[in-house]
């Protein structure tokens, strides 16, 4: 899992039927600060209430995604589980 | 899944059974302005009717694809599964 | 399997059911003297009784994790399968 | 899949039992030139007849390569599975 | 499959009891003269009786490392599957 920042939302009508009534949230990889960018952004499935402006945990595989979601066809692998309430490093609470 | 812009198309007669029939398409990712490439491109089977020129999602894993084709011996892992119609990032559209 | 630095905590209360009840800990990639980072730091469940500062073994795998944890349905990748106790390179210990 | 040139070959003796009988090519991905080198070599076991100096997709996932092997013990992840006859981009041939 | 050099061996005795019994190796990536280093070192399983100093070929999957370990809950996916005799670029052995 890593951790992530949702910046933003996803829209598409052409689309694999599995992915219908999934919110497609935008991710920032961030760095432990939950501010600084690392890498590129990409679209993930949220599944815990996540909105925009949240710290998150993305976890970055098919097999998980299908089973969180119970359906078998769903093609896709990134999937919100978790937003952050606190980070602690060596001890001492970062954010 | 990741952003990416549908850039061209790959021709093959010489391949796996289980790529017949199937469009390759080159795709190129892209930052979240839609424009500027990210990376090296790769090849997809499109099954979202997806052309050259459009924006899209790709799902990246192989267990999916093969599910989604429905066919158990599919050797491929990169499928498109949306076309974008628009991106929000902090409330505003991008594009 | 990679080489990483256990560096702190990472806590949530809205998350996925699976993940409760595991110890969510923060992962940096080390070189092989332990202590140069490498790469961004990432999020793993521990399995070994680590604690922060232990060098560890981290496996980044779905499939693996779900059985280890003996839950079919744990939405996550990285597991900390192992303690460091020494590290040999070319016959001479490294730490 | 991604786009390579077959740049060699390699020779073991002391393997698994697995990759007997299969031909273990080097695979240089290359950019859409078809020339250019982008990242680093790799060992792709060959199923379309390919040969040194041709362009090629390569799959790279463990499942696909068992199924297309019909070995289900077959410790690889890498197929060549298609020779490339052309490339179009924005409609024009690339090569 | 990917060439590494074996530099090394890790130890732990505070570890997952299906890594019990197994040689851990330390596996430098390298390049076709095999003797470049090419990122960052990982962890592998050792199957076919490869020691320090072997040019090997390692395969990153978690199926295909429990189907050849012959143990479903094997929390791990590097594993050397072939130590390479030869090497042959454009028809010239580089080694």
């Amino acid at each position: 899992m890593i951790l992530c920042r949702v910046t933003g939302t996803v829209w598409s009508t052409q689309k694999n039927a599995h992915l219908a009534g999934h919110r497609l949230l935008l991710c920032q990889p961030v760095a432990l600060d939950g501010e600084t960018g690392e890498g590129a952004s990409f679209v993930a499935v949220d599944r815990v209430d996540a909105g925009e402006g949240d710290l998150v945990l993305v976890n970055a595989e098919g097999g998980g995604a299908r089973l969180v979601l119970n359906d078998d066809l769903a093609p896709l692998r990134n999937l919100v589980v978790a937003v952050v309430d606190a980070i602690d490093v060596d001890g001492e609470p970062t954010r």
